[in-house]
């Protein structure tokens, strides 16, 4: 079979596991001009008042309700099944499609329920959907290849036995784009992901199936995983929230990876929701499992409680001296840091010293192997690579000596980073989490707001600031000084029309491995912006 | 210059930098076929009572004498420099000596602690010696080669920043093998330290110097490394105690490392004594210093405090399935196997399923850059590489792929055993610490018994169990079943005459990251086996 067919059959099983009941007729179908298609469950009639407000729910409330009796995990589980099949027909995000057994399982969990009394765990009933490489026995993780199509895992991801133990419900896995190393959602396998707030603008990556679905709202909280920002540039890209955690917090064992065994910047699992409480419910949840005692580079740090501060040190990111951000990202920063100075915040300019060279480092980092994970994986079925993964076509393997001096390089900056940190007594860096409020397919061209934080291993909040990219006062800089190719390339493609309308995001820094006192923060901030 | 005259000058330095009435006379220098020099400061008549009393008191006594104003830090400091210029003279344990500088630290401790009534730390006034990778602002770190003789340090490490806020003196460095990569202490600048106990014997290595420090009573606590054994072995062959902890517990930041930028299996430092509470003292000052704020590798983890179980469950590696004990230390495990079950303890054997495998790999690792980290430190000066180290002479660099392979086979590995560990409900691994008591120089050919905690990053303690050597009993064993080539090599090569009267140790190893408990653990383990 050639890379084509198997991938041309993978996708019509997929469509085949969509039940016929929830195939959006063709009569309100939205026509592929529709851009914004997130009103498509309230608006088209096919969801039931019940459904909705189901899905409209915050996680909270939907466990309370079904803590309490009146509601059943079948009928959640039912209604973001549906929702998730209405997302994957209109922004093409999902992977794999397990409704059915979803649905037993809920079924299971209510049976539990009315003979107990008793909820199994704290997510009992909770649908929860999964970025692709998180491994669930009996169902690919193909992270975008042909050649990893029908190797069903044979293990569970450490994450996907704690959801379960916590009485959650799995029922899909979300689409990636090619070795989940490219900003934006598309692969030879199952295509691309559309952003369901504006379908001609890209959802990000890697993690965009997942936030395309739960923006969509056919999930509250969703897993997606980070190394050099493929949870935060689709939280960004969608409006919705997200943590990028420090390396050890959560378990990322036994998932996929495509450049396997790189652990010079360590990949991290995180959860993408519509608000920031479900984020700390997800992590406390988590942690409060005890990871570490079944993953070998979990850390065992409990859930700590966190005393905040009432006014925060916070050193503003204006640029990193490589990007300048867009016109409504600058804009949306500039106003925020206006209302946390209103607030009663303290802020300073957070100089970008390190950054380029940090951006430089891991260029080289992913690359060290010259290509060869990612070839070993293209081969077996003859796929090409991506014009996206040209670097990866074109690299050569470094050599390990070379890979070790990088590693030097890389603890010198991480120490410089910290020292200075420490100099300035800040509390955290506010800065972008991307140049743009979303980009047109094929245009989303830099992620060096979040890898560097990656490369320093810092937790990283993305979260809409509630400004929104307007055309009448976000058009393109006048005689901008660029900063860089790059920069120029950016601005000389930006266009306020193609994004009016799309939510802002920025992003929360702290230092390593603080992801209590960081989420507090943000929600301080998100309290000081909104009064 | 050459290589050689480099060394010969810098061991001149060394020796000038001795005062002269620390050397020891002709009259009572002991000579070279005395083996046993543990004596020498009780029996020579070149100590006074006072300066006996004050080596060989414990470092909590000493800080108790110091804070309460009985003693001062400079008495203190001059007690153990005398020492440890003794030990010196009959060891050659040491690197870098700045006594005088120490003396003038101890009366400046000695002048706040007047003017203030305050200490300054929890260290106030007590001497802390250093391993030579460990940086001093203004002396060499030369890890044993010529090139890096007369390149000062220009930034203290972490670990000397820590202590000195903490108050400790610190008034030496200590001799360690070329690279810190021979279990023994030998190089071509300085020679080879010789074990105090036993000068025909090795005191390990690569803390050896330290080791050897510390056996002599020229220290109370030192500050070694490890990174396949390098604080267990010496801590072994002197019978001392040791923790080697789990990676990001203590700061190694800004320390010298040989593989500079290798971190598949990480390096860390951590104390040397002669008794388990002062290791305690010395891991609870520097975490009780939140190193994580200024090592960006180490963890926001506090010093915890324990509820220990009074019934343990341990389980037993009687042998790793490639080198079997020597015959004292296979007997001085069972005997201590014996006491730990008549103490009410669960004994359980431990299977070496995955020794073999990690042992294969660590080999690779270490190796993986080619033997070129350690022909850049030698070329410069033309000095050539000792047989011992001939691996590195031989080796290729594998490249980037291959290593990151080597990484997921190692993490496959490690939760392997984990999983292990949680089927079987054990508190701890008991387990020998080397297969020797000590052995004669040149002699040390295995480090499997403590490498593979390396690269499980398990916190693993050596302790003396109390039981000696003895000629009488521990004779070679008859008909012995090689387990591998490396077997009949170390037993061919046993002779219960070259170590009788040696210390023998054993090792506890906890889970990941549990220092404090597996501290507590030996302590009840050594009140069980001392009943």
């Amino acid at each position: 079979m050639t890379w084509e067919s198997i991938a041309a059959t993978k996708r019509q099983v997929l469509r085949d596991s969509i039940p016929a009941e929830w195939l959006i007729p063709d009569t309100i179908f939205p026509s592929e001009d529709q851009l914004d298609v997130t009103n498509f469950p309230r608006e088209s009639g096919f969801f039931t008042e019940n459904e909705l407000k189901i899905t409209s729910s915050p996680a909270p409330t939907i466990l309370s309700h079904i803590s309490s009796g009146s509601w059943t995990s079948e009928m959640v589980t039912e209604a973001f099944c549906k929702t998730a099949a209405v997302a994957q027909q209109l922004t093409n995000c999902l992977s794999e499609i397990f409704f059915d057994k979803a649905i037993l399982q809920a079924k299971e969990l209510d049976a539990y329920f009315q003979k107990t009394g008793k909820t199994k765990g704290p997510l009992h009933g909770l649908p929860i959907s999964l970025k692709d490489n998180i491994n669930v026995i009996g169902y690919d993780s193909t992270i975008g290849f042909t050649s990893l199509v029908n190797k069903p895992a044979i293990n569970n991801s450490t994450i996907v036995d704690l959801l379960l133990e916590a009485g959650a419900v799995i029922y899909c896995k979300t689409n990636v784009p090619t070795a989940m190393m490219i900003s934006e959602t598309v692969n030879n396998l199952f295509g691309r992901t559309v952003n369901p707030l504006n379908r001609s603008l890209t959802t990000g990556g890697s993690s965009g199936g997942e936030a395309a679905l739960i923006a969509f709202g056919g999930g509250r909280i969703g897993v997606g995983s980070d190394i050099g920002g493929s949870l935060r540039m689709p939280a960004a890209c969608t409006g919705i929230f997200t943590i990028r955690p420090s390396s050890g917090r959560f378990p990322n064992c036994q998932s996929r990876a495509c450049l396997e065994g790189q652990e010079t910047v360590n990949g991290v699992i995180g959860p993408l929701a519509k608000s920031l409480e479900e984020i700390v419910l997800w992590a406390r949840v988590i942690i409060g499992q005890n990871p570490w005692i079944r993953d070998p580079k979990c850390l065992p740090i409990p859930w700590r409680s966190v005393e905040m501060k009432e006014r925060l040190k916070i050193a503003v990111l204006w640029n990193d001296g490589v990007v300048t951000p867009t016109p409504p990202v600058a804009r949306a920063l500039k106003e925020t840091v206006e209302k946390l100075e209103a607030a009663g915040h303290e802020t300073i300019t957070w100089a970008s010293t390190e950054h380029t060279e940090m951006l430089a480092l891991l260029g080289g980092i992913f690359l060290a192997d010259g290509g060869k994970s990612v070839r070993k994986l293209l081969e077996p079925t003859g796929e090409p690579f991506r014009p996206e993964m040209k670097p990866y076509e074109e690299a050569n393997d470094i050599g390990v000596y070379d890979l070790w001096q990088m590693q030097v390089k890389r603890n010198s900056l991480c120490k410089s980073y910290l020292d200075r940190w420490n100099e300035a007594g800040i509390d955290a860096i506010l800065c972008p989490t991307t140049p743009y409020s979303s980009v047109k397919h094929d245009k989303f061209a830099y992620a060096g707001y979040t890898c560097v934080f990656n490369l320093l291993d810092y937790p990283a909040v993305s979260f809409p600031c509630g400004i929104k990219t307007d055309k009448a006062v976000d058009t393109p800089y006048d005689d901008h000084q660029a900063l860089s190719d790059m920069d120029a390339q950016i601005q000389n493609n930006y266009s306020e029309e193609s994004v009016h309308g799309m939510p802002i995001s920025l992003q929360l820094v702290g230092r390593r491995l603080s992801e209590e006192s960081l989420l507090a923060m943000t929600d301080l901030i998100l309290k000081s912006i909104t009064l």
